[in-house]
Protein backbone atom coordinates (compact mmCIF):
# COMPACT_ATOMS: atom_id res chain seq x y z
CA UNK A 1 0.00 0.00 0.00
CA UNK A 2 1.06 3.63 -0.68
CA UNK A 3 2.00 5.91 2.29
CA UNK A 4 -0.96 6.78 3.96
CA UNK A 5 -2.30 10.57 4.04
CA UNK A 6 -3.60 11.14 7.64
CA UNK A 7 -3.34 15.10 8.07
CA UNK A 8 -6.31 17.21 7.83
CA UNK A 9 -3.78 19.85 6.28
CA UNK A 10 -2.83 17.50 3.17
CA UNK A 11 -3.54 19.86 0.19
CA UNK A 12 -6.00 17.36 -1.50
CA UNK A 13 -7.99 16.85 1.13
CA UNK A 14 -8.53 20.45 1.98
CA UNK A 15 -9.13 20.85 -1.96
CA UNK A 16 -12.31 18.20 -1.21
CA UNK A 17 -13.76 19.40 1.44
CA UNK A 18 -14.03 22.94 -0.25
CA UNK A 19 -15.27 22.06 -3.31
CA UNK A 20 -17.55 19.63 -1.70
CA UNK A 21 -19.12 22.73 0.79
CA UNK A 22 -18.46 25.63 -1.86
CA UNK A 23 -20.57 26.34 -4.98
CA UNK A 24 -18.11 29.19 -5.78
CA UNK A 25 -14.88 27.06 -5.41
CA UNK A 26 -16.23 24.44 -7.91
CA UNK A 27 -17.08 26.92 -10.61
CA UNK A 28 -13.84 28.28 -9.62
CA UNK A 29 -11.54 24.97 -10.03
CA UNK A 30 -14.11 23.30 -12.61
CA UNK A 31 -14.32 20.72 -10.56
CA UNK A 32 -16.43 18.50 -8.30
CA UNK A 33 -16.62 15.90 -5.99
CA UNK A 34 -18.27 12.13 -5.78
CA UNK A 35 -18.56 10.02 -3.04
CA UNK A 36 -19.39 6.31 -2.72
CA UNK A 37 -18.60 3.30 -4.78
CA UNK A 38 -21.72 2.75 -7.23
CA UNK A 39 -21.24 6.57 -8.77
CA UNK A 40 -17.45 6.85 -9.12
CA UNK A 41 -17.61 3.35 -11.16
CA UNK A 42 -19.67 5.08 -13.16
CA UNK A 43 -17.96 8.06 -13.77
CA UNK A 44 -14.81 5.63 -14.64
CA UNK A 45 -17.19 4.05 -17.17
CA UNK A 46 -18.03 6.96 -18.55
CA UNK A 47 -14.50 8.54 -19.31
CA UNK A 48 -15.42 11.59 -16.47
CA UNK A 49 -12.14 13.12 -16.51
CA UNK A 50 -10.89 12.33 -12.82
CA UNK A 51 -8.26 14.03 -11.39
CA UNK A 52 -7.55 12.55 -7.80
CA UNK A 53 -9.37 9.06 -6.29
CA UNK A 54 -9.42 8.82 -2.81
CA UNK A 55 -9.75 6.12 -0.94
CA UNK A 56 -9.40 5.10 2.74
CA UNK A 57 -7.28 2.10 3.92
CA UNK A 58 -10.24 -0.13 4.26
CA UNK A 59 -12.11 0.66 1.53
CA UNK A 60 -8.57 0.09 -0.56
CA UNK A 61 -8.58 -3.66 0.94
CA UNK A 62 -12.17 -4.06 0.09
CA UNK A 63 -12.58 -2.40 -3.42
CA UNK A 64 -9.22 -2.63 -5.00
CA UNK A 65 -10.45 -4.88 -7.55
CA UNK A 66 -12.88 -2.99 -8.57
CA UNK A 67 -11.13 -0.58 -10.08
CA UNK A 68 -8.16 -3.29 -11.90
CA UNK A 69 -9.55 -2.52 -15.24
CA UNK A 70 -10.01 1.19 -14.88
CA UNK A 71 -8.35 3.48 -16.89
CA UNK A 72 -7.09 5.80 -14.02
CA UNK A 73 -3.44 6.83 -16.05
CA UNK A 74 -4.56 10.42 -15.54
CA UNK A 75 -5.83 9.71 -11.90
CA UNK A 76 -3.69 10.50 -8.84
CA UNK A 77 -4.42 7.64 -6.35
CA UNK A 78 -4.10 8.67 -2.82
CA UNK A 79 -4.64 6.53 0.12
CA UNK A 80 -6.11 7.99 3.13
CA UNK A 81 -6.88 7.18 6.65
CA UNK A 82 -10.50 5.74 7.87
CA UNK A 83 -10.65 8.96 10.10
CA UNK A 84 -10.15 11.24 7.14
CA UNK A 85 -12.70 9.30 5.56
CA UNK A 86 -15.29 9.67 7.92
CA UNK A 87 -13.76 13.56 8.53
CA UNK A 88 -14.93 14.21 4.59
CA UNK A 89 -17.70 12.09 4.02
CA UNK A 90 -20.93 13.78 3.86
CA UNK A 91 -23.18 10.42 4.43
CA UNK A 92 -23.34 8.80 7.88
CA UNK A 93 -21.64 5.80 7.23
CA UNK A 94 -19.10 6.55 4.28
CA UNK A 95 -17.72 3.26 1.73
CA UNK A 96 -14.70 5.47 2.30
CA UNK A 97 -14.05 6.32 -1.83
CA UNK A 98 -14.35 9.35 -2.79
CA UNK A 99 -13.01 11.36 -6.34
CA UNK A 100 -12.21 14.82 -7.29
CA UNK A 101 -13.59 15.29 -10.79
CA UNK A 102 -13.49 17.86 -13.65
CA UNK A 103 -16.89 19.14 -14.40
CA UNK A 104 -17.05 17.84 -18.38
CA UNK A 105 -18.08 20.18 -21.34
CA UNK A 106 -21.35 19.94 -21.93
CA UNK A 107 -21.83 17.31 -24.58
CA UNK A 108 -25.08 19.39 -26.12
CA UNK A 109 -28.24 18.25 -27.12
CA UNK A 110 -28.91 16.77 -30.27
CA UNK A 111 -32.02 17.95 -31.37
CA UNK A 112 -34.33 15.02 -33.65
CA UNK A 113 -37.01 14.19 -35.23
CA UNK A 114 -39.51 12.54 -32.44
CA UNK A 115 -37.27 13.83 -29.64
CA UNK A 116 -37.71 14.15 -26.04
CA UNK A 117 -36.48 16.89 -23.91
CA UNK A 118 -37.26 18.84 -20.35
CA UNK A 119 -36.48 22.02 -19.55
CA UNK A 120 -36.40 22.46 -15.34
CA UNK A 121 -36.69 26.18 -15.17
CA UNK A 122 -36.41 27.59 -11.50
CA UNK A 123 -36.15 24.06 -9.79
CA UNK A 124 -34.26 24.48 -6.58
CA UNK A 125 -33.98 21.18 -4.76
CA UNK A 126 -31.04 19.31 -5.61
CA UNK A 127 -32.83 15.68 -4.84
CA UNK A 128 -36.01 16.78 -6.92
CA UNK A 129 -33.26 17.42 -9.57
CA UNK A 130 -30.97 14.30 -9.13
CA UNK A 131 -34.17 12.20 -9.29
CA UNK A 132 -35.53 13.64 -12.96
CA UNK A 133 -32.12 13.12 -14.15
CA UNK A 134 -31.76 9.91 -13.30
CA UNK A 135 -35.45 9.04 -14.33
CA UNK A 136 -34.85 10.71 -17.68
CA UNK A 137 -31.94 8.65 -17.95
CA UNK A 138 -33.99 5.48 -17.38
CA UNK A 139 -36.97 6.66 -19.47
CA UNK A 140 -35.26 7.59 -22.75
CA UNK A 141 -35.33 11.40 -22.35
CA UNK A 142 -33.08 13.19 -25.32
CA UNK A 143 -31.98 15.97 -23.49
CA UNK A 144 -32.29 18.29 -20.44
CA UNK A 145 -31.98 21.90 -20.23
CA UNK A 146 -31.48 23.68 -16.91
CA UNK A 147 -32.38 27.29 -16.65
CA UNK A 148 -32.29 29.10 -13.76
CA UNK A 149 -32.14 26.02 -11.70
CA UNK A 150 -30.16 24.64 -8.88
CA UNK A 151 -26.18 23.88 -9.32
CA UNK A 152 -25.77 20.78 -11.44
CA UNK A 153 -22.41 19.32 -9.82
CA UNK A 154 -23.10 20.10 -6.32
CA UNK A 155 -22.67 16.92 -4.23
CA UNK A 156 -26.68 16.67 -3.46
CA UNK A 157 -27.91 16.79 -6.69
CA UNK A 158 -24.59 14.51 -8.09
CA UNK A 159 -25.38 12.19 -5.44
CA UNK A 160 -29.42 11.69 -6.36
CA UNK A 161 -28.35 11.39 -10.02
CA UNK A 162 -26.96 7.67 -9.41
CA UNK A 163 -24.74 8.65 -12.18
CA UNK A 164 -26.85 9.81 -14.69
CA UNK A 165 -24.84 12.94 -14.66
CA UNK A 166 -22.81 11.19 -16.92
CA UNK A 167 -24.86 9.48 -18.88
CA UNK A 168 -27.17 12.41 -19.82
CA UNK A 169 -27.35 15.03 -22.53
CA UNK A 170 -27.62 18.40 -20.04
CA UNK A 171 -27.06 21.79 -21.13
CA UNK A 172 -27.30 24.62 -18.67
CA UNK A 173 -29.17 28.10 -20.07
CA UNK A 174 -30.14 30.50 -17.78
CA UNK A 175 -31.45 32.78 -20.42
CA UNK A 176 -34.60 31.87 -21.04
CA UNK A 177 -35.17 33.91 -24.35
CA UNK A 178 -32.17 31.66 -25.47
CA UNK A 179 -33.90 28.55 -24.27
CA UNK A 180 -37.24 29.58 -26.42
CA UNK A 181 -34.65 29.97 -29.60
CA UNK A 182 -33.27 26.61 -29.08
CA UNK A 183 -36.52 24.84 -29.31
CA UNK A 184 -38.13 26.75 -31.84
CA UNK A 185 -34.74 27.09 -34.12
CA UNK A 186 -35.17 23.05 -33.56
CA UNK A 187 -39.24 22.76 -34.28
CA UNK A 188 -39.62 21.42 -30.20
CA UNK A 189 -43.31 22.06 -29.79
CA UNK A 190 -43.02 23.20 -25.86
CA UNK A 191 -45.80 22.04 -22.99
CA UNK A 192 -45.91 24.14 -19.92
CA UNK A 193 -46.33 21.71 -16.79
CA UNK A 194 -48.74 23.59 -14.73
CA UNK A 195 -51.48 22.99 -12.06
CA UNK A 196 -54.54 24.46 -13.55
CA UNK A 197 -57.77 21.92 -14.37
CA UNK A 198 -58.02 24.42 -17.06
CA UNK A 199 -55.01 23.32 -18.28
CA UNK A 200 -54.76 20.46 -21.46
CA UNK A 201 -55.05 16.97 -19.50
CA UNK A 202 -52.08 14.84 -20.24
CA UNK A 203 -54.19 12.00 -20.79
CA UNK A 204 -55.89 13.75 -23.42
CA UNK A 205 -53.30 15.60 -25.25
CA UNK A 206 -50.90 14.51 -28.05
CA UNK A 207 -47.17 14.21 -27.39
CA UNK A 208 -46.06 13.97 -31.14
CA UNK A 209 -43.42 15.35 -33.23
CA UNK A 210 -40.44 16.64 -31.02
CA UNK A 211 -41.90 17.72 -27.45
CA UNK A 212 -40.38 19.86 -24.77
CA UNK A 213 -41.99 19.61 -20.98
CA UNK A 214 -41.22 22.41 -19.05
CA UNK A 215 -40.88 22.50 -15.42
CA UNK A 216 -41.11 24.97 -12.85
CA UNK A 217 -39.96 26.01 -9.41
CA UNK A 218 -41.23 23.55 -6.40
CA UNK A 219 -43.17 26.25 -4.66
CA UNK A 220 -44.26 29.02 -6.92
CA UNK A 221 -44.50 26.86 -10.20
CA UNK A 222 -43.64 28.61 -14.24
CA UNK A 223 -43.52 32.16 -14.27
CA UNK A 224 -46.77 33.55 -15.98
CA UNK A 225 -44.41 35.14 -18.88
CA UNK A 226 -42.88 31.69 -19.24
CA UNK A 227 -46.00 29.12 -19.58
CA UNK A 228 -47.39 31.96 -21.74
CA UNK A 229 -44.52 31.90 -24.37
CA UNK A 230 -44.97 27.78 -24.16
CA UNK A 231 -46.97 26.25 -27.47
CA UNK A 232 -49.80 24.73 -24.62
CA UNK A 233 -50.19 24.04 -20.45
CA UNK A 234 -50.91 20.87 -20.05
CA UNK A 235 -51.57 19.55 -16.42
CA UNK A 236 -51.65 15.88 -14.93
CA UNK A 237 -55.01 15.17 -13.57
CA UNK A 238 -55.61 14.96 -9.71
CA UNK A 239 -57.96 13.69 -7.27
CA UNK A 240 -58.43 13.88 -3.37
CA UNK A 241 -57.68 16.76 -1.61
CA UNK A 242 -53.78 17.30 -2.27
CA UNK A 243 -53.08 19.85 -4.52
CA UNK A 244 -49.92 19.17 -5.58
CA UNK A 245 -47.83 16.49 -6.55
CA UNK A 246 -43.85 16.43 -6.25
CA UNK A 247 -42.06 17.65 -8.57
CA UNK A 248 -39.83 15.35 -9.52
CA UNK A 249 -42.98 12.72 -9.52
CA UNK A 250 -44.84 15.29 -11.64
CA UNK A 251 -41.74 15.20 -14.28
CA UNK A 252 -41.10 11.85 -14.03
CA UNK A 253 -45.01 11.12 -15.17
CA UNK A 254 -44.68 14.18 -17.51
CA UNK A 255 -41.48 12.22 -19.37
CA UNK A 256 -43.81 8.66 -18.89
CA UNK A 257 -46.70 10.33 -21.16
CA UNK A 258 -44.30 12.08 -23.78
CA UNK A 259 -42.62 8.40 -24.16
CA UNK A 260 -45.94 6.73 -24.55
CA UNK A 261 -46.63 8.40 -28.09
CA UNK A 262 -43.41 7.57 -28.98
CA UNK A 263 -42.74 3.96 -29.37
CA UNK A 264 -41.36 2.87 -26.07
CA UNK B 1 -49.23 34.96 25.92
CA UNK B 2 -49.12 32.43 28.48
CA UNK B 3 -46.06 31.03 30.48
CA UNK B 4 -43.41 30.58 28.32
CA UNK B 5 -41.41 26.92 28.71
CA UNK B 6 -37.85 27.63 28.33
CA UNK B 7 -36.69 24.18 30.39
CA UNK B 8 -35.55 21.58 28.36
CA UNK B 9 -36.37 19.54 31.68
CA UNK B 10 -40.31 19.98 31.09
CA UNK B 11 -41.99 16.85 30.79
CA UNK B 12 -43.54 17.67 27.11
CA UNK B 13 -40.43 18.82 25.92
CA UNK B 14 -38.54 15.53 26.78
CA UNK B 15 -41.48 13.00 25.46
CA UNK B 16 -41.16 15.30 22.17
CA UNK B 17 -37.92 14.33 22.10
CA UNK B 18 -38.23 11.05 22.87
CA UNK B 19 -40.82 10.27 20.57
CA UNK B 20 -38.81 11.90 18.11
CA UNK B 21 -35.71 9.90 18.11
CA UNK B 22 -37.34 6.53 19.32
CA UNK B 23 -39.63 3.91 17.29
CA UNK B 24 -40.26 1.98 20.30
CA UNK B 25 -41.42 5.04 22.28
CA UNK B 26 -43.53 5.93 19.41
CA UNK B 27 -45.38 2.53 20.17
CA UNK B 28 -45.24 2.49 23.63
CA UNK B 29 -47.14 5.73 24.28
CA UNK B 30 -49.00 5.65 20.74
CA UNK B 31 -48.21 9.13 20.16
CA UNK B 32 -46.14 10.84 16.96
CA UNK B 33 -44.61 13.77 16.52
CA UNK B 34 -44.85 16.60 13.83
CA UNK B 35 -43.12 19.59 12.73
CA UNK B 36 -43.97 22.56 10.85
CA UNK B 37 -47.28 24.82 9.96
CA UNK B 38 -48.70 23.30 7.02
CA UNK B 39 -48.11 19.62 8.59
CA UNK B 40 -50.06 21.02 11.68
CA UNK B 41 -52.66 22.54 9.80
CA UNK B 42 -53.31 19.24 8.04
CA UNK B 43 -53.75 16.99 10.77
CA UNK B 44 -55.73 19.81 12.13
CA UNK B 45 -58.26 19.62 8.98
CA UNK B 46 -58.57 16.18 9.05
CA UNK B 47 -59.47 16.43 12.66
CA UNK B 48 -56.73 14.45 13.96
CA UNK B 49 -55.97 14.07 17.68
CA UNK B 50 -53.25 16.24 18.53
CA UNK B 51 -52.89 16.20 22.19
CA UNK B 52 -49.78 18.61 22.49
CA UNK B 53 -49.09 21.71 20.38
CA UNK B 54 -45.87 23.70 20.82
CA UNK B 55 -45.21 26.60 19.67
CA UNK B 56 -41.98 29.37 19.94
CA UNK B 57 -42.93 32.92 20.91
CA UNK B 58 -42.27 33.78 17.89
CA UNK B 59 -44.01 31.61 15.79
CA UNK B 60 -47.15 32.23 18.01
CA UNK B 61 -47.09 36.18 17.04
CA UNK B 62 -46.66 34.87 13.46
CA UNK B 63 -49.14 32.17 13.33
CA UNK B 64 -51.77 31.99 15.78
CA UNK B 65 -54.20 33.30 13.37
CA UNK B 66 -54.05 30.16 11.29
CA UNK B 67 -55.68 28.16 14.28
CA UNK B 68 -58.03 30.57 15.48
CA UNK B 69 -60.61 28.45 13.57
CA UNK B 70 -59.61 25.45 14.47
CA UNK B 71 -61.17 23.20 17.04
CA UNK B 72 -58.31 22.97 19.74
CA UNK B 73 -60.05 22.51 22.98
CA UNK B 74 -58.74 18.42 23.64
CA UNK B 75 -55.17 20.12 22.72
CA UNK B 76 -52.87 21.67 25.62
CA UNK B 77 -51.23 24.46 23.42
CA UNK B 78 -47.73 25.07 25.40
CA UNK B 79 -45.54 28.30 24.33
CA UNK B 80 -41.81 27.55 24.20
CA UNK B 81 -38.52 29.55 24.06
CA UNK B 82 -37.24 29.91 20.60
CA UNK B 83 -34.31 28.41 22.13
CA UNK B 84 -35.91 25.37 22.83
CA UNK B 85 -38.04 25.63 19.28
CA UNK B 86 -34.40 25.30 17.77
CA UNK B 87 -33.54 22.64 19.99
CA UNK B 88 -35.92 19.76 19.14
CA UNK B 89 -36.64 20.36 15.79
CA UNK B 90 -35.19 18.31 13.24
CA UNK B 91 -34.94 21.05 10.54
CA UNK B 92 -32.09 23.62 10.14
CA UNK B 93 -34.67 26.41 10.19
CA UNK B 94 -37.60 25.79 11.94
CA UNK B 95 -41.11 27.03 11.50
CA UNK B 96 -41.14 26.80 15.36
CA UNK B 97 -44.55 25.21 15.30
CA UNK B 98 -44.28 21.47 16.84
CA UNK B 99 -47.21 19.25 17.41
CA UNK B 100 -47.16 15.53 19.37
CA UNK B 101 -50.25 13.49 17.77
CA UNK B 102 -51.95 10.11 18.97
CA UNK B 103 -51.50 7.41 16.16
CA UNK B 104 -54.94 7.00 14.30
CA UNK B 105 -57.09 4.38 14.46
CA UNK B 106 -56.75 2.50 11.22
CA UNK B 107 -59.43 3.66 9.19
CA UNK B 108 -59.18 0.09 7.22
CA UNK B 109 -59.50 0.18 3.11
CA UNK B 110 -62.96 -0.26 1.74
CA UNK B 111 -62.53 -2.12 -0.84
CA UNK B 112 -65.06 -1.32 -4.42
CA UNK B 113 -65.13 -2.34 -7.73
CA UNK B 114 -62.52 -1.17 -10.27
CA UNK B 115 -60.74 -0.21 -6.95
CA UNK B 116 -56.79 0.75 -7.05
CA UNK B 117 -54.59 -0.49 -4.60
CA UNK B 118 -51.42 -0.26 -3.67
CA UNK B 119 -48.74 -3.05 -1.40
CA UNK B 120 -45.17 -1.55 0.10
CA UNK B 121 -43.36 -4.88 0.91
CA UNK B 122 -40.05 -4.42 2.48
CA UNK B 123 -39.86 -0.78 1.29
CA UNK B 124 -37.27 0.63 3.25
CA UNK B 125 -36.38 4.06 2.83
CA UNK B 126 -38.79 6.64 4.98
CA UNK B 127 -38.30 9.34 2.06
CA UNK B 128 -39.46 6.67 -0.26
CA UNK B 129 -42.53 6.13 1.61
CA UNK B 130 -43.78 9.37 2.03
CA UNK B 131 -43.46 10.04 -1.51
CA UNK B 132 -45.78 7.22 -2.37
CA UNK B 133 -48.05 7.95 0.01
CA UNK B 134 -48.29 11.67 -1.17
CA UNK B 135 -48.77 10.68 -5.02
CA UNK B 136 -51.01 7.67 -4.19
CA UNK B 137 -53.19 11.07 -2.19
CA UNK B 138 -52.78 13.00 -5.37
CA UNK B 139 -53.75 10.36 -7.78
CA UNK B 140 -56.55 9.07 -6.01
CA UNK B 141 -55.24 5.26 -5.10
CA UNK B 142 -58.20 3.92 -2.90
CA UNK B 143 -55.75 2.12 -0.08
CA UNK B 144 -52.06 1.18 0.70
CA UNK B 145 -51.26 -1.94 2.54
CA UNK B 146 -47.75 -1.58 4.23
CA UNK B 147 -46.19 -4.96 4.80
CA UNK B 148 -42.75 -5.14 6.17
CA UNK B 149 -42.07 -1.68 5.51
CA UNK B 150 -40.65 1.11 7.54
CA UNK B 151 -42.55 2.66 10.34
CA UNK B 152 -45.53 4.90 9.10
CA UNK B 153 -45.17 6.84 11.99
CA UNK B 154 -41.52 7.68 11.80
CA UNK B 155 -41.17 11.62 11.35
CA UNK B 156 -39.15 11.06 8.22
CA UNK B 157 -42.14 9.68 6.80
CA UNK B 158 -45.00 11.91 7.91
CA UNK B 159 -42.73 14.85 6.74
CA UNK B 160 -42.57 13.46 3.52
CA UNK B 161 -45.83 12.01 2.85
CA UNK B 162 -46.90 16.25 3.35
CA UNK B 163 -49.92 15.47 4.76
CA UNK B 164 -51.47 12.69 3.16
CA UNK B 165 -50.63 10.36 5.91
CA UNK B 166 -54.14 11.77 7.41
CA UNK B 167 -56.01 11.70 4.51
CA UNK B 168 -54.82 8.14 2.92
CA UNK B 169 -56.63 4.88 3.73
CA UNK B 170 -53.10 2.89 4.83
CA UNK B 171 -53.15 -0.92 6.53
CA UNK B 172 -50.56 -2.32 8.41
CA UNK B 173 -50.04 -5.73 7.53
CA UNK B 174 -46.94 -7.92 7.92
CA UNK B 175 -47.81 -11.26 7.33
CA UNK B 176 -47.71 -11.34 3.56
CA UNK B 177 -50.28 -14.54 4.02
CA UNK B 178 -52.91 -12.18 4.83
CA UNK B 179 -52.16 -9.73 2.68
CA UNK B 180 -52.69 -12.13 0.02
CA UNK B 181 -55.72 -13.14 1.74
CA UNK B 182 -57.51 -9.86 1.82
CA UNK B 183 -56.66 -9.57 -1.49
CA UNK B 184 -58.25 -12.75 -3.09
CA UNK B 185 -60.88 -12.40 -0.71
CA UNK B 186 -62.07 -8.65 -2.13
CA UNK B 187 -61.12 -9.92 -5.84
CA UNK B 188 -58.31 -7.77 -6.24
CA UNK B 189 -56.00 -8.85 -9.41
CA UNK B 190 -52.50 -8.25 -8.00
CA UNK B 191 -49.58 -7.46 -10.34
CA UNK B 192 -45.92 -7.50 -9.12
CA UNK B 193 -43.65 -4.76 -9.84
CA UNK B 194 -40.35 -6.27 -11.25
CA UNK B 195 -37.09 -5.32 -13.69
CA UNK B 196 -37.38 -7.99 -16.05
CA UNK B 197 -37.84 -7.55 -19.52
CA UNK B 198 -39.61 -10.51 -19.52
CA UNK B 199 -42.24 -9.48 -17.32
CA UNK B 200 -45.48 -7.87 -18.90
CA UNK B 201 -44.94 -4.24 -20.57
CA UNK B 202 -47.18 -1.88 -18.36
CA UNK B 203 -48.20 0.05 -21.29
CA UNK B 204 -49.18 -3.34 -23.05
CA UNK B 205 -51.52 -4.80 -20.24
CA UNK B 206 -54.55 -4.06 -18.57
CA UNK B 207 -55.46 -3.07 -15.31
CA UNK B 208 -59.05 -3.58 -15.71
CA UNK B 209 -61.60 -4.86 -12.36
CA UNK B 210 -59.92 -4.36 -8.90
CA UNK B 211 -55.86 -3.73 -9.09
CA UNK B 212 -52.98 -4.05 -6.64
CA UNK B 213 -49.60 -3.35 -7.31
CA UNK B 214 -46.42 -4.78 -5.20
CA UNK B 215 -43.58 -2.57 -4.69
CA UNK B 216 -40.30 -4.07 -3.31
CA UNK B 217 -37.31 -3.08 -1.43
CA UNK B 218 -35.33 -0.59 -2.84
CA UNK B 219 -32.10 -2.67 -3.21
CA UNK B 220 -33.39 -6.19 -3.63
CA UNK B 221 -37.00 -6.31 -5.22
CA UNK B 222 -40.09 -8.73 -4.33
CA UNK B 223 -38.58 -11.36 -2.65
CA UNK B 224 -39.43 -14.87 -5.51
CA UNK B 225 -41.88 -16.53 -2.98
CA UNK B 226 -44.09 -12.91 -3.20
CA UNK B 227 -43.90 -12.17 -6.67
CA UNK B 228 -44.70 -15.73 -7.78
CA UNK B 229 -47.74 -15.51 -5.81
CA UNK B 230 -49.03 -12.37 -7.89
CA UNK B 231 -51.96 -12.85 -10.53
CA UNK B 232 -48.62 -11.29 -13.05
CA UNK B 233 -45.24 -9.98 -13.03
CA UNK B 234 -45.24 -6.31 -14.32
CA UNK B 235 -42.66 -3.91 -15.54
CA UNK B 236 -41.91 -0.98 -16.70
CA UNK B 237 -39.64 -0.70 -19.85
CA UNK B 238 -36.85 1.42 -20.15
CA UNK B 239 -34.11 2.54 -22.14
CA UNK B 240 -30.48 3.56 -22.18
CA UNK B 241 -27.96 2.32 -19.60
CA UNK B 242 -29.75 2.52 -16.14
CA UNK B 243 -31.14 -0.44 -14.93
CA UNK B 244 -33.23 1.09 -12.64
CA UNK B 245 -36.00 3.80 -11.39
CA UNK B 246 -35.89 4.82 -8.06
CA UNK B 247 -38.61 3.14 -5.59
CA UNK B 248 -41.11 5.85 -5.05
CA UNK B 249 -40.83 6.92 -9.00
CA UNK B 250 -41.54 3.47 -10.51
CA UNK B 251 -44.43 3.55 -7.94
CA UNK B 252 -45.39 7.13 -9.34
CA UNK B 253 -45.24 5.83 -12.89
CA UNK B 254 -47.03 2.25 -11.81
CA UNK B 255 -50.06 4.26 -10.03
CA UNK B 256 -50.66 6.69 -13.22
CA UNK B 257 -50.68 3.49 -15.77
CA UNK B 258 -53.19 2.07 -13.03
CA UNK B 259 -55.68 4.76 -13.06
CA UNK B 260 -55.57 4.98 -16.86
CA UNK B 261 -58.13 2.22 -16.90
CA UNK B 262 -60.05 3.95 -14.94
CA UNK B 263 -61.33 7.16 -16.51
CA UNK B 264 -59.50 9.44 -14.47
Amino acid sequence: MENIITSKENPVIRLYQKLSSSKKERFQYGLFVLEGLRIVKDAVSENAEITHLLITEQAYRKFRTDFFQADLRNTKIIVISNELGNRISSTDKTQGIFAICSVPAEKGIKFRENGRYLVLHGLQDPGNAGMIIRTADALGIDGIIMSGSCELYSPKVVRATMGSVFRMNIVIENDIDSVFKILESNNVMTSAAVIDADAENIMKCEFSGSQAVFIGNEGNGLPHDVSARCSRRVTIPMKGSINSLNAAMAAGILMWEMGRDNGR
